[in-house]
């Protein structure tokens, strides 16, 4: 047997983008705690370049960003084409993350422009999908205030946009998890941004990894809508042997610092928009799951019920964490690109050996 | 510092798919330079199920892959569209491949069909770039015969089909590469295959990786159409610190065992075609790097001039290393995915530590 199985505790690099030591999450050596309340344009430029913005490059860094969230009209065509299919929404985002790279003068495009973009085309495919015009950015508003104007059609209000913000924030990076591994491994080939981000959609769109708000939401929709009792819904599940989504973590044994904000959030989210019945829901699960198994929610377990909240549909909210995702994402393809030593792992070769090939009378080919 | 970088020596996994313990490749027990004369289908059926077809097996086998290689119409039409822009043709495949996933009645696509429409679709982009007619599949021929006839146009000699069969076969698996660790990486979050398939094309394309081999052609085309001294030109390059392509491998220190196969098929096929000069020319080199450094050539440096002679554009050729990789791509995400664990590695954060966030006056989002 091979030991470290799936890489655990393999240390493959350095980072000076975040990290999970001793369970505490930390970008570039502000607590994740601390860092989120500040905005997201600020965590973007932290994570990138590694210190806080001043006053006024966080006013031209924001204002860049907006400027850039604009897709080119060749893009927006095909988009309309694409996000039209009835395939799942990270299947779009695959194909759209790629066909971002593939426009005219694309080959010079840095992180601020491609983190737009995506955030722009995300947006788009939500409402292609919904068949609502696209929306334009408001110059006078920031990133995440854009975002969710493009995404849901209306502009935010103040306390929303803060609230998302935060969410973003959560969600922007954590270390070298199975999509940014991905994203860094194309990238140590010297492969481009796109490539490189296209790569960790790939990987996101996994079960194991971002594919389990969207399941989440899934469970407190069966279980709401056909009114089963949720301890009796778990008892089967289990006997079933089928996973419960949005508990435990490998770094996070005593919870996750992130599902602690976003519980919070979600408290106050539910309030506004009548969705208490589902947080109830959450709260008796999340008692059922840590008495019995000792297992607290992760990120993805009360940002499901947030995406609803806002107004997204399910099959989304996978897309939803790629738009934080990207800024993490950027970070660590950077900082792999000025590495520049390729990821060439070694595997333990178990199958027959000292075969030998006759050639064949009759074949095809001869 | 960390050990073991780029993971180099690290053992990720068991594999029963192929193998370079002590520089000898293996495909599942059969050494390369035996099993590269086996017929394609026969070393694809290998590779995924690890055991070679008996006779009427392989018959229904490649039957039933020809068969598969056809693309559905609104593909074709998006195709159409796409491979016509002025990009890499690695950047239209990676969106590509995407999009192959993301027509109808692709979720319970199987190996076989994914690797015909691969195969299809990357045919499909070279004729559709040369503004050439796309080719219908010949029933009678075998897949080899039908991915040069859809590419060229033309119905190939049976002695160039056996040579390019051998071809595809030296670069359908080698091992965890940074592609095929790509696509693993990926499959291990149990996303879906056409994701695992892109995130490898993405990863492939990088110059430290599959876009080598366009690269050695690149040289090629410079030395001879500048008449310049081969060995002037080496001495320029290396004394401006710029890397040699195809030369030299992590594994194999005294010369790849594919490329000394893939060295006769060149020189055989340079005769037909009228390009001896070129092979003339990558001997000189070849020996010069050898005498200097000790470095042999590696699969991509005799793989550019076959390439060449078939009649493709040096832009095309990782596309072509990409439809031959697919085979072995598929095998490891398919051995992955019976795995089922997450890959998740760890880093060493060696960024700032104990910063705090004091917040803003005036801050955008307050």
């Amino acid at each position: 047997m091979v030991k470290n199985h799936g890489l655990a505790g393999i240390v493959v690099d350095e980072t000076k983008i975040s990290s999970t030591k001793n369970a505490h999450l930390i970008y570039v050596g502000y607590p994740i705690e601390e860092i989120a309340q500040a905005s997201f344009e600020e965590v973007v430029f932290l994570l990138w370049y590694k210190h806080l913005p001043k006053q006024t490059e966080l006013v031209a860094f924001r204002q860049d960003l907006v400027n850039k969230m604009v897709l080119p009209a060749e893009t927006i065509r095909l988009l309309l084409y694409i996000a039209k299919e009835p395939q799942h929404p990270m299947s779009i985002l695959r194909t759209t993350t790629s066909l971002l790279g593939t426009t005219n003068d694309v080959e010079h495009d840095e992180p601020p422009k491609i983190l737009a973009k995506m955030l722009t085309a995300i947006a788009a495919i939500i409402r292609i999908r919904d068949n609502e015009p696209l929306m334009e950015i408001d110059p006078d508003l920031g990133v995440v205030e854009n975002f969710l104007l493009m995404m849901t059609g209306k502009k935010p209000s103040k306390r929303l946009a803060k609230m998302f913000s935060t969410v973003m924030i959560l969600h922007a990076d954590h270390e070298f998890n199975a999509s940014t591994f991905t994203a860094r491994v194309a990238a140590s080939t010297l492969t481009d941004y796109y490539s490189c981000l296209t790569a960790a959609v790939c990987a996101l769109k996994g079960p194991l990894h971002g594919g389990a708000n969207e399941r989440v939401f899934e469970m407190l929709e069966t279980i709401q809508q056909q009114q089963i009792d949720p301890l009796k819904y778990l008892q089967d599940q289990l006997k079933a042997k089928r996973k419960i989504m949005g508990f435990g973590h490998r770094i996070y044994k005593d919870g996750d610092p992130r599902a602690r904000i976003l519980k919070q959030i979600a408290a106050e989210l539910v309030q506004t928009t009548d969705n208490q019945v589902y947080y109830q829901l959450q709260i008796k699960i999340a008692d059922y799951m840590f008495a019995r198994f000792n297992l607290h929610p992760n990120v993805d377990y009360y940002t499901a019920l947030i995406y609803h909240c806002i107004g997204l549909e399910k099959e989304t909210f996978t897309m939803i964490f790629a738009a934080c995702r990207t800024v993490g994402w950027l970070a660590h393809i950077m900082e792999q690109r000025q590495e520049g030593s390729l990821i060439r792992p070694s595997s333990v070769y178990i199958g027959p050996t000292g075969r030998h090939y006759l050639r064949r009378v009759g074949d095809h080919n001869e």
